[in-house]
C-alpha cells in the first residue's frame, strides 16, 4: 500500500465532482488519479477542475489499472451494486454512495462479493461524519443521557426536487427518509421491532399523481420498548431542516439548526436569526470530507469500515418497511421484510 | 347577575386548593363564597387560607345555595358527570376540572343537561391558557406559517405518580396524553381521521404490572393529511417537557422549555442553564389563574365558553382511540370510536 | 406586633397604586391600612380599587394612627427624607421607593433618624429580588464563577420619558442608571475606587438643551482592580433591555433577555422571537411583589433589612461620581464624593 | 498578471505555516512558490507539507525571483516595516500579518513606500472575514440598526501566552485588543475623539511585573458621540470569548459564541452546551482563508485593498492611546497621539 490512496471517482455529477474535488485537494493521504463519467466531458471539466488531466467514460478500463487503489461510486443509484461487485472483483476498497440499492437481494449479492474480496466498503450516509450527530452519540455511547427510552428526528428539503427526478428515486422514504433511517440506527442500533408510517400530499400534488408522498411521518419501535418518530417534508421555507432528540433515563441530547453565522438583530419586529444553512452541501461541507477522510484513514491504517455493507443495508430495510406499511395501513414487522 | 361571580369551589385537594386561592385572590370580578369536601376539615383549612369563614361537606347544600352562582368542580374524576348535571339543574354555572369523564355516554348526558339549563361549562385544560401556546395557535389563525401540515409535541413528567394513583387514573392516554391531544385539537381542530399508538414500559416495570405504559407515541391523522406525532414519559430527570413544534407551508412555530430565570453560567465544564420549571405548578401558575378569568369574564360579559363541553369531550376520544390501538397494534379510525 | 403588618402607601401616583395592590392582594402577612395623597381623588380610587375604604391626604394623620405599623413611601423624590424622618419618629417601619434622595447629607440625617429610632428600613431597587439577577449573585457567592474580573450590564428603556419629568429628574445618572449602580453594589460590593463616565445626546435633542445626555456609558473600577462597564440609552426600540454579565477567574454568568412567552416563529424571513417585556412593570411585575415581601417578612419575624439605608445610600454616591466626572472629563475617586 | 497569483510566504512560524497551506492547497487562483525562513528547517518542513519542495532562508533572495508576485509577511513584527519597503520596492504586492508596526513613524514610512510602488498591501485582521462580523457590518451598513449609538466587546483568550512573549509584545492594548481597536474602526469608522483605559493585574501577578496588564477595559468614544466599550483578559476557563454588540438608533445586533457543534444535553445538573471553539486557529479557521482570498481576487482583478494599510495604521493608534490613558490615568484625544 503506498502512503497516499490513489482513488477513481466515478461519476462526475453533482456530487461526484464534490468528492472529486474532496479527494484532490481536502483529504489528507488521498490522491485523486482519475475521473470517469459516461459522458466524458463531465469527467474531464471535472478532472480538470481538480488540477488534474487524467479522467475517461469507461469504468472497466479504471478498474484494470493497477494504479488505482481504491474508487468512490458516485453513478446513479441502479448501477451501485454492479459497479461494486466489479470493483471487488478488482480488488479495489470501495466508497459507495448512498444507496446502495433499493433491492435486498441486490445488496445482499453485492455484499457477498466484498466480503469474498476481502477489500473494505464504505457506505456514504455523511450525517454520521458531522460534529453535531456525532456528538449526540457520544452522548449516548458515554451514558450521559442514561438508557435511550425515544427519539425524534425531522428532516425537511428546502423545496421539492423536480418531479422526474422523483419518478425514480424510489419515493421518500427511501430516497430522503433513509438518511433518518440511518442515523436512527447510528444512534440506536438495529434490533428494531416494527415500523409504522402515514404520509400525505401537502406540498404539491403533482408528487401524488406519481404515488409518492411529500409530507411523512414514522414511528420506529424497538424489541427493547424504545420509540422514535420521524418526519419529513418536501418543503421547508426556512430551508433546510435538520435536527433529532434523544431522550433517555438520565436526560436528553438534542441538537438545532445550524447556521452560517450567530448574528442576532433585535429590532421593533423581534429578536431574529437569519435562516440556518439552506441545503445538503453547505450544511455536510465538513462532513463530506471527514466521511472520505474516515475512509482512507481505514484503508491506509487497516482499520474497519466506519460505515460498512450492512450498516448502509439496514436504511434500506427500514425504508421498504416503510413505504409496505404506508401502502396496507398498519405497522410491519421487521421480520416481514427482512424474511422476503 | 351580581357585578362579582360568586363561586363555590368543590374538592379542596391539591389543585381545588389553588383554584380556591385563585378565586380569592388573583381573579377579578370573582368572589370565594364557600369551599366544600367530602373531608370538612380539609375544606375548613383551605377557606381559611383563603381568608373567608364559610365551609361544607355536601355538594347538595352548596347547590341550593341561592348566593353561589357558580361552581368549580375539583372533586374525583368519576364524580364529575354528576355533580354537572346537578349543579346544570340548579342553574350554576360550571367550571370543571378536566376530563369531564372517561365515559363518552356519561359525558354525552352531561352535555345535555348543560345545553338544556342553558348554563355556561368550561373545562380545565389550562394550558390552552399559557402565553406561549396562544402564541403557537396566534401563528396558525394568523396565516403565519400558512397551511399546518405536520406537528410534535412532548410532554414529559419529573417522576411517575405513585402506583396506587396510576391503578385508576384510566391509563397514560387518558390521564396524561389527554392534554396533548387537547392541545391537538386547539391548535388544529376537531377533524381527526385515525390515531396510531405505541406504548412501552421504560420507566417502572410496576407500571407495566398494572397493564400500563410509561413511555408512549401517538401519530394523529387528520383528514386532510396533517401528521401529529406525540411523545410522552413519566419520568424526566431535568423535570417538566413540554414543548410542541408546528411546521405549515410558510414557515414553523415552536415552543421551548419554559425557565424560572434567565442566567447562563459558563464554565470550563460547558455554557449551562438551570433545569426548567419542574412541574404544573409552576410551569403553569399564571395560566390556571388566566382560565379561571376566562370563566368568570365569559360568564358575568354573556359570552361563550373559552373551552365547551365539546371542546372537552375530544380529548377524551383521541385517548379512547389511542389506548384501543395500543390493544390492537393498528391504527384506530376514530369513526370507531364515536360511533360505539 | 400583629400577625400581619399593617402599612399604609404613602403617595397614589403609579408606582404607589402598584404597591397598594400588592400589599392588599398579593403580599402574605400584610394589610393594606389605608391610602394616602395630596389629591384625596387619588388616594379614594387606588384605596377603592384595593378593595379598602381608609384613604386620607395628611401624612401626619396616618403617622399619628396606631393602627398602622408601616409606611411604604411612594410620594415624589424631594419628599423621601422629610417623610422618613417623620416616621422614624412615630415608630413606624418604612419602605421606601428609591432614592432615598440625591443629597448626601439629607441621607445621612434620614439614616441617623432611622437609626435612632430603632426602626426598618428597607429601600425600593426591586431588581435585587428577580430571580435572574439574584442567580448572578448566587453564582459569585457560591464560588461557581471565582473571583469576579470584570462585569458588563446594559439598561435601555423603550423611550424616554417627558422632557418635563428629565428636568427634574437629576440626570440620567442619578435617575437611570442609579438602578444599575445599585446592582453593582448588589454583585460586587462597596469597594468601589472610581468612576468614569461618558454621556451623549444621540437620542432627542431636547434631552440636550436640559443639559442632560441620552446615551451614556460608565466605567466602575474596585480597589482590587475589578473593572465594570455600564451602557444606558433613553431608547431602544426592541423594548426594555435589561442585561448583566459577571465574568471571573472560573467562568462567567450572564442574564438575558426576559420574554413573556417562548415562542419562536421560523419563516424565510428568518428565526424569530417576539420582543422581550416591553417595560419596567411587566419586567419587573414578581420582583416588586417580592421585595415587598421581604420587608414584611424581615419587620415580622425581626430579621435585618434586605435592602439598608446604607445600601440604597451608595448608588447615589456613584450617580454624583459620574455626573461629576461627566462634567469634569476626568475619572473621579469616589473619596472626591464621599469626602465632600 | 498570471491566472493564479504567485506566492512566497515569508515566515514558517505557526501562523506562516497556516497561511502557506491555505495558498497551496485553500485559496483558488493562489500558487505557493516559496516558503522562506531564517530557520531554514522550518522553511523546508512547512514548504514539505504543502506539497512544494521550493524554500529558502532569505528575504532578499526570495524578493529578487522574478516568478514571485506577492508575499505574505509573517515574519517577527518588528521586521514587517523594513520588508515592506523592500517588497514594495521589488515590486511585490504584500499581505502583511497585524501589526504593521507599534511605531506610527515607521508605519508611516512604510506605507509611503507602498504608495510609491502603486502595489497593494493588506494587513491581516481576520476577523473581518469573519460571517458573524461581516453580518454585524451589514446590519449598520444597511440601516437595518439605524444610526449606532454604542457598542460594547469583549475578547478573552484561554490562558495567558507565556511570560517571555508577553514581555516583547507591546502590552495588552497593542497585542491584543488591537483586534477589538480593528473590529470597532472596521463597524464605527475612524471619526474617533478619545480613548479611556483602565487595567489590573487579576490573572497571574508575573505579568504585572513586567508592567502589563492582564485585565482592561476601554471607552472609545466617537466625534459624534457614539460610545463603545471593550473588554478584554487574559484568562478565560470556557475558551475563546469573542462577542460584540452594537446598538443603534431603529435596533441592535449581536453575535454569540461560535461552537463546534450546536449539541444540547439535559439533565437534573441543567440544559448545557459543550464549550465555544477554544482558540483563534479553530474559532477563524474560514476566516484566515477568507482574507487571503480576498488578497488574491483584490490582485488578481485589480480592485482595492480590502484592509488597506491606513486600515492597519489606526488600531495602532487607538492602542497607543489606550496604552497612554493607563498609564496618566486620563482620557487621551486621539489628537495628542496622532500629532505626535
Amino acid at each position: 500500500m503506498s502512503q497516499r490512496l490513489r482513488i477513481a471517482v466515478l461519476g462526475a455529477g453533482r456530487i461526484g465532482s464534490m468528492h472529486a474535488e474532496h479527494v484532490a485537494r481536502r483529504v489528507a493521504r488521498a490522491e485523486l488519479v482519475t475521473v470517469v463519467d459516461l459522458k466524458g466531458e463531465l469527467a474531464q471539466s471535472c478532472a480538470r477542475s481538480c488540477g488534474i488531466d487524467d479522467y475517461g467514460e469507461s469504468v472497466a478500463d479504471v478498474l484494470s489499472r493497477p494504479d488505482v487503489e481504491a474508487v468512490a461510486i458516485c453513478t446513479s443509484s441502479p448501477t451501485h451494486t454492479d459497479i461494486i461487485e466489479q470493483a471487488a472483483s478488482a480488488g479495489k476498497h470501495i466508497f459507495c454512495e448512498k444507496p446502495i440499492d433499493l433491492d435486498l437481494s441486490r445488496i445482499d449479492r453485492a455484499l457477498e462479493a466484498v466480503e469474498k474480496a476481502g477489500i473494505l466498503l464504505q457506505v456514504g450516509f455523511q450525517k454520521r461524519f458531522d460534529p453535531s450527530y456525532r456528538r449526540v452519540r457520544q452522548a449516548i455511547d458515554s451514558g450521559e443521557i442514561g438508557e435511550p427510552h425515544a427519539a425524534h428526528l425531522s428532516s425537511r428539503d428546502p423545496a421539492p426536487p423536480p418531479i422526474e427526478f422523483l419518478r425514480s428515486s424510489g419515493g421518500l422514504f427511501l430516497d430522503m427518509m433513509i438518511h433518518d433511517f440511518d442515523m436512527v440506527c447510528y444512534l440506536l442500533g438495529h434490533e428494531v421491532a416494527s415500523v409504522y408510517a402515514a404520509g400525505s400530499v401537502r406540498v404539491d400534488p403533482a408528487i401524488g399523481e406519481i404515488n409518492d408522498v411529500d409530507t411523512a411521518t414514522v414511528v420506529v419501535q424497538y424489541h427493547n420498548g424504545t420509540l422514535v418518530t420521524i418526519q419529513n417534508s418536501r418543503l421547508c421555507t426556512f430551508g433546510y431542516d435538520q435536527r433529532v432528540e434523544v431522550f433517555g433515563s438520565r436526560g436528553s441530547v438534542r441538537i438545532g439548526h445550524a447556521y452560517p453565522h450567530t448574528a442576532v438583530v433585535s429590532s421593533k419586529q423581534g429578536i431574529q436569526r437569519d435562516v440556518p444553512f439552506h441545503f445538503f452541501l453547505d450544511r455536510y461541507k465538513d462532513a463530506y470530507i471527514a466521511e472520505l477522510q474516515a475512509f482512507v484513514d481505514a484503508v491506509l491504517d487497516g482499520s474497519d469500515s466506519a460505515l460498512s455493507g450492512m450498516e448502509g443495508r439496514m436504511p434500506v430495510v427500514l425504508g421498504l418497511a416503510a413505504q409496505r406499511s404506508l401502502e396496507s395501513g398498519r405497522p410491519v414487522p421487521l421480520t416481514e421484510i427482512t424474511a422476503a
